[in-house]
C-alpha cells in the first residue's frame, strides 16, 4: 500500500476507564513520531465533536502534560454516547476531508468499533482514503476477538480489592451483603470478585453473572444455604442478571441512544435484592447492599500496571499498523502469549466488522454452576490485574474459658 | 501509681476502618514489649466476645502474621455493635477478673469510649484494679478532644480519589451526578471531596453536610444553578443530611442497638435525590446517583500512609500510658503539631468521659454557605490524607473550523 500522508484525528467514546488516556497518549506519541502524520487532532466528545468541528491540536501538548493526562482516569478528550445516523456519517466524512484527516483513531467499545466500521464503508464507497482504526477500551471486557480489553485489568483490580475488603467487613460484622458490579451483558468484571476468595469460608460466597439465568426463588434459596453454612453471606451480582426469559431482575425505564437500559448510577437492583432477602428470610436479618457504580471505571490513583502498559501499547499499535499501510482499517486486539508468570501480550489487528456491535460472554468453562465462577478463571485474570493487596487473618489460638 | 502486673485484653468495636488493625498491632507489640503485661488476649467480636469468654491468645502470633494483619482492613478480632447493659458490664468485669486482665484496650468510636467509661466506673466501684483505655478509630472523624481520628485519613483519601475520578467522568460525559458519602452526624468525610476540586469548574460543585440544614427546594435550586453554569453538576451529599426540623431527607426504619438509623448499605438516599432532580428539573436529564457505601471503610490496598502510622502509634501510646501508670484510664487523642509540610502529631491521653458518647461536628469555620466547604479545610485535611493522585487536563488548543 502506498504511503498516505495527512493529519490524524483521535476520538474517545463510551464509558470511561482508568487507563483510556494511556491509549490516547499512545496514539499521540506514535503519531508525533511518524512522518506520515502532519498534525494530530483530537475531537472533543468523540463523534459529536467531529460533527461540530470541535477539534483541538494535540501536537502542541507538552510531553509532561501528556504523561500526566495518561495517569488521569476518564476520556481527556471527553466522551460521548452517540450512534451517528447515515447522514451524520456523511457529514463526518466531509469534516475529515476538510481537515485532510487521513488517519482516524476511535478509542471505545463495541459501539465505537461499529461506528468506525460504518464510517469506513462510507469512505470506501465515496473514494476518500482514510485509515480508520478502532482502539479498544472497556471495563466490561466484552469485545470479541481480543483476549482481553484495556481498562478491564484496572477495573477488575478495583472490584477484587473492594470484595477483599468487604469480605473482611462482612466477617468482622456478619450479615448478608449484596454488592452490585457493572456488566450489562457479560460477567467478566463480576467474576473478578473471585480473586478476593483466599480461605474456604471467604466471600464472595455467591457470584451471579448474566451468562447464567436467575430467578428470585433460586437466589433466596442460595442465600439461605450460604448464610446457614457460614453465618454470613457476601454476594457478587452483575447488574445485568436476568431470568430465564431474558427479563432483568429489575428494570429501569431510561434507555440511551444505543437502546441500552440504564443499569448503573442507581442503587435500585441492590436495594431490591436486599429487600427480597428480608421479605423472604426474615426482617431482622442484617442485610445491606452496595452498588459499586462509577468508582469501578473512574477511581483515581488505583489501577493495574500491566493494564496501563497494554493500554498505551494498543494506541501505539494502531498508529504503527495504520501508517505502515499494513492494513487500511481494523481493530487492535491483544493475543495472550504464555501463561502464569510467563504471561505476555502480543498486539495485532483484526477486522472492524469482527469486533463491531456484538459482545463476548464469559467462556462457558469459567462458569461453575449457576452461582459461582470456576477456579480456572483465576489463571485468566491474575496476569491482567497484577499485584493485589493481601488480606491476613489472626490464627485464633483459643484461650480456655474460666467461667464457662 | 504502683506497677500493675497482669494480662492485657484487646477488643475492636463498631464500623471498620482500613487501618484499625494497625492500632491492634500497635497495642500487641507494645504489650509484648512491656514487663507489666504477662499475656496479650484478644476478645472475638469485642464486648460480645468478653461476655462469651471467647478469647484468643495474641501473644502467640508471629511477627510476620501481625504485620500482614496490620495491612488488612477491618477488625481482625472481628467487631460488634453492642452497648452492654449494666448487668452485662458486671459480667464483663467477672470475666476480666477470672483471666487476671489488668489492662483492657477497646479500639472503637464514641460508643466504645462510652462502654470503656461505664466499665471503668463499675470496676472502680467494685474495687477491681483494671486500666481501661479507649483506642480511637472512626472514618467519621467525629470524636471529641482529638484533632482527628485514625481511619479518617484513609477514608478521606478514598472519598477524594473517588470524587477526583468522578469529576473526570462527569466532565467527560456531562450530566448530574449525586454521590452519597458516609457521615451520620458530621460532614468530615464528605468535606474531603473538596480535595478533588483543582480547576474553577471542577466538581464537586455542591457539598452538603449534616452541619447545615437542607430542604429539597433548596437542593433543587442549587442543582439548577450549577447545571446552568457548568453544563454538568457533581454533588457530594452526606448520608445524614437533614431538614431544618432535624428530619432526614429520607428515613429508613431499621435501627441498631445504639438507636441509630440505618443510612449505609442502601442506595435509597441517592436514588431519592436523583428522582427529585428528574421530577423537578426534567425527566430527560442524565441524572445518576452512586452511594460509596462500605468501600469507604474497607477497601483493600488503598490507604493514607500517615493515617496508618498514626493508627499504629495510638495503640502503642495507650499501652505506654497504661503500663507506666501515668493514668489509670483514658482515651488516646492526637494533637496537631505544626501545619502544612511541618505537620506532625503528638499522642496524648484524655479523660474517657470527655470522649464518650457525644460527637464532634465540622468546625463552623470550615462551612461555606449551606452547600460548600471553605478552602481553609484543605489545610486541615491535606496532611492527614498524604499523597494524592493528580488529575490533568489537555490544554484544548483549538483548531479553526473549515466547514463552519
Amino acid at each position: 500500500m502506498s504511503k498516505l500522508v495527512g493529519n490524524a484525528l483521535i476520538g474517545q467514546s463510551g464509558g470511561p476507564t482508568c487507563v483510556i488516556n494511556e491509549s490516547l497518549v499512545g496514539v499521540i506519541e506514535a503519531c508525533t513520531a511518524s512522518d506520515a502524520v502532519k498534525n494530530v487532532y483530537g475531537a472533543v466528545h468523540g463523534i459529536a465533536g467531529v460533527l461540530g468541528e470541535q477539534l483541538i491540536d494535540l501536537g502542541r501538548e507538552s510531553r509532561e502534560t501528556l504523561e500526566r493526562v495518561a495517569l488521569t482516569p476518564c476520556a481527556a478528550l471527553r466522551s460521548v454516547r452517540k450512534k451517528p445516523t447515515r447522514e451524520e456519517c456523511e457529514r463526518v466524512l466531509r469534516v475529515l476531508q476538510a481537515h485532510d484527516v487521513r488517519y482516524f483513531f476511535y478509542i471505545g467499545g463495541n459501539d465505537s468499533a461499529e461506528t468506525a466500521h460504518i464510517l469506513n464503508e462510507i469512505a470506501v464507497s465515496e473514494g476518500y482514503e482514510v485509515r480508520l482504526f478502532h482502539v479498544p477500551k472497556t471495563i466490561d471486557n466484552d469485545l470479541r476477538v481480543t483476549d482481553h480489553c484495556p481498562g478491564y485489568g484496572s477495573a477488575a483490580k478495583f472490584v477484587a480489592s473492594a470484595f477483599m475488603g468487604d469480605n473482611q467487613d462482612n466477617r468482622s460484622l456478619p450479615g448478608i451483603k449484596v454488592d452490585v458490579v457493572m456488566g450489562r451483558h457479560a460477567g467478566w468484571l463480576t467474576a473478578a470478585s473471585l480473586l478476593a476468595r483466599e480461605h474456604e469460608d471467604d466471600g464472595p460466597h455467591l457470584i451471579y453473572v448474566p451468562e447464567n439465568t436467575l430467578t428470585i426463588e433460586q437466589f433466596i434459596g442460595d442465600v439461605d444455604r450460604m448464610y446457614t453454612k457460614h453465618g454470613r453471606c457476601l454476594i457478587a451480582v452483575s447488574e445485568g442478571v436476568h431470568g430465564p426469559g431474558g427479563e432483568l431482575l429489575i428494570e429501569s425505564a431510561e434507555k440511551d441512544s444505543h437502546g441500552n437500559v440504564q443499569l448503573s448510577g442507581t442503587g435500585a437492583l441492590g436495594d431490591f435484592l436486599a429487600g427480597e432477602i428480608k421479605a423472604k428470610l426474615g426482617s431482622k436479618l442484617r442485610v445491606r447492599a452496595d452498588t459499586f457504580g462509577y468508582l469501578q471505571r473512574s477511581f483515581a490513583g488505583y489501577r493495574s500496571d500491566v493494564d496501563a502498559r497494554e493500554a498505551r501499547e494498543v494506541g501505539r499499535t494502531a498508529v504503527r499498523v495504520a501508517t505502515s499501510g499494513e492494513r487500511p482499517h481494523g481493530s487492535v486486539v491483544i493475543r495472550r502469549v504464555g501463561t502464569g508468570s510467563d504471561y505476555a501480550a502480543a498486539f495485532e489487528v483484526a477486522e472492524l466488522k469482527d469486533v463491531a456491535r456484538e459482545t463476548r460472554d464469559l467462556d462457558p468453562g469459567f462458569l461453575k454452576g449457576h452461582c459461582d465462577i470456576d477456579a480456572s478463571f483465576l489463571d485468566y485474570v491474575r496476569p491482567l490485574v497484577g499485584e493485589m493487596p493481601s488480606a491476613a487473618r489472626l490464627s485464633d489460638f483459643a484461650v480456655a474459658p474460666k467461667l464457662g
